[in-house]
């Protein structure tokens, strides 16, 4: 038999598997997951999907089946340029281009903007579909520390002038400002203005990804970059998978035409188009208003899965853990003391004390983050939530005790 | 506002927009499309999968639209196993990977395999989209000739030999041996014994490219290389779009275990998974049959579908004018006299005569073919198939003629 292996390319060497997805088949039924970010299949709007289904294969037949534009249905574009208006982001049809979910989004836009070497910044830790589309095209990541103030624009701006010193432009800032993933972290007005006036004297494009703003839990969400996008710097993305359904793999990019255009040329040679079924479902959704209905029930269900992660982590982390107060999304962001190994601790932590996480480290492009974990409280009964942070707060308290210390000879 | 473009990559630049897109565009509704591979929306069993869609929504309710692996549901990856275990592969789940269309398919397998300047060979002409996919990663394309029997062996030997003795090696082969994309030519026995062969004795891999066996239309299909392959060096490649349903955008890759799951780690970061609910449909469609009695109703379909269109092109075609006789799938190549222009006359053609075809040169890996073009008979009604080719005939016979010579000064 042949050995494939030695037929690889040598980018496929380098693939890394995703630690989230790897998890999951290790998961037995006696582990509770913390680990994806898997939304509440309560939160689907199942009776009114089943309609809109039916109602479509009644009402568009085979061409609910055919094949349809790369860039999506015409008038599912114009749905989604105004649910964008509503939201303060002026666009039209064609700005928009739907993708196969935002993570084909991330891949086009890598492909369209990344030459090898380009640097590109992001949050740091930063979300890792991302780290994994860009780093196909080798980008030299640049990695952004974070406040409760979200990204810290004073590094950004050091860095950027640190590049500009050395005669190198940075490409593309690539930036998750509300609910940000894994942190739950939002930038305020001020840090997004900065973060804009940086991207003009600079020269760089901002990539934002906005899967979690839409169900923001902490009062009225903050602009959208995308909205306060005066020169056309910002290629917004986000996707249905956390508001309507992940299941239907569709999300959607908003920039400027030029750039539509060149990710649509992109994209016919990685899925040719997004599922015509699925684009027909989203476009009824969105004409029938059912997307923001979802919104308010959305809030419910996360705010209270949220209260209660966070509940048990003050009641149950011991001494010198430190984590985030998510203003949304689906994850709280757990910093562990220094010498406690997440990634090594991870087997442990599924054989023995059977709860599962996303080691930090996955989120970092610098290689740290060793002692970080990201926690999902997305999909487990509130109960398992609970009884899940007890045992990884057992886990943690008895691996962080100093070991004794052996002096080499 | 910024100028996107001097932001683009370098790839970006080059990447090339499939004519057959951009075709799908222009067309009014006054002109005949002998263009795109769009199937006969007749050939859908609506009913029927409308059934299963009820059925999927009713039995499987909120996992129909939730997240689901990345190498496609567990189920579904055995039941095509199954499928192609009954077409003479020995496959299991194992060796099944679930794409997004075949187009992904392609995709993943350049971003595996191809390393820059890697020779790979290829029919030639060969399908636009996988030109389209492997080019991302700059190989080297090694085009082959076919004749009636298929690919001619005797070439690749010769070019496989030649890169031998400079100390070099194909990596792949991508071939589409059944009612090959564009020609409808069919590779004979011997020829795919020969191509096995060669593997073994070069070290190549081969990916099989097979939309089109399923409904071949001149007895019994001849094997697919995946089914003679006794060392593991196939890759195959298939899609439902053209035995179900493309808007699905369901695809599936047969290979060594090994593969699939580099193949899988690449398809997270591209799509992450293919979509659920057509996933569900399909599986369904497989459990009950559906594609098996497709079958014999797709050969009814496009046989009479092909034989119109032959039996215009007899009718109409002027002298000099040359077209292959398909064993099945949904083109005819046509050659036209060499000094008739088939790029250049696409505006014409379009314009006054009220006909689209594609170019044959955007199936061309060496920069030739402006003679020739591809006419599908897979969409039109059979007058428009007869009334299209009656018109391409006429724009090839007013533009055959000899042209009066200038002599330059």
């Amino acid at each position: 038999m042949v050995e494939a292996g030695k037929h690889f390319s040598a980018r496929a060497s380098t693939l890394r598997s995703s630690k989230v997805r790897e998890l999951l088949k290790w998961i037995g039924k006696d582990v509770i997951s913390l680990g994806g970010g898997v939304p509440d299949p309560a939160s689907f709007p199942m009776e009114e999907i089943k309609r809109i289904i039916l109602d479509v294969i009644e009402d568009k037949g085979a061409a609910a089946l055919q094949y349809a534009p790369t860039e999506g249905l015409d008038e599912l574009r114009r749905e989604i340029a105004s649910f964008m208006t509503k939201r303060g982001v002026k666009a039209g049809e064609e700005n928009v281009l739907v993708t196969s979910g935002s993570q084909e989004a991330l891949e086009l836009i890598a492909r369209v903007f990344i030459d090898l070497g380009d640097p590109v910044v992001s949050e740091n830790p930063t979300y890792l579909g991302a780290i994994q589309a860009f780093s196909v095209y080798e980008p030299r990541m640049v990695g952004i520390p974070m406040d409760e103030e979200g990204v810290r624009v004073d590094v950004l701006q050091k860095e950027l002038r640190r590049f500009g010193g050395e005669g190198e432009r940075v490409k593309l800032a690539y930036l998750i400002p509300t609910c940000q993933n894994p942190t739950g972290r939002t930038a305020s007005l001020e840090r997004r203005k900065v973060v804009l006036e940086l991207a003009e004297e600079h020269d760089f494009l901002v990539v934002e990804d906005d899967p979690y703003s839409y169900f923001y839990l902490d009062g009225v969400e903050p602009p959208s970059l995308k909205s306060m996008d005066g020169g056309g710097r910002v290629i917004y993305v986000s996707t249905v998978s956390k508001i309507l359904a992940p299941g239907l793999r569709l999300g959607w990019v908003v920039a400027d035409e030029e750039i539509i255009e060149k990710l649509a040329i992109a994209k016919q040679s990685v899925t040719l188009q997004s599922p015509t079924l699925s684009m027909y479902v989203l476009l009824e959704a969105l004409r029938r208003g059912l997307v923001e209905r979802q919104l308010p029930r959305l809030k419910e269900i996360y705010r209270v899965r949220r209260d209660t992660m966070l509940e048990a982590l003050e009641a149950y982390m011991p001494e010198g853990v430190r984590w985030t107060r998510p203003s949304g999304g689906m994850f709280v962001w757990v910093e562990a003391p220094e010498r406690v190994d997440m990634d090594a601790l991870l087997p442990v932590a599924l054989r023995e004390y059977k709860v599962a996480y996303v080691p930090g480290s996955s989120f970092h492009v610098d290689g740290g983050g060793r002692n970080t974990a990201r926690l999902s409280f997305s999909y487990p009964p509130l109960d398992a939530i609970r009884e899940g942070v007890a045992r990884l707060a057992r886990l943690i308290a008895e691996h962080a005790a100093p070991r004794a210390c052996v002096l080499e000879a």
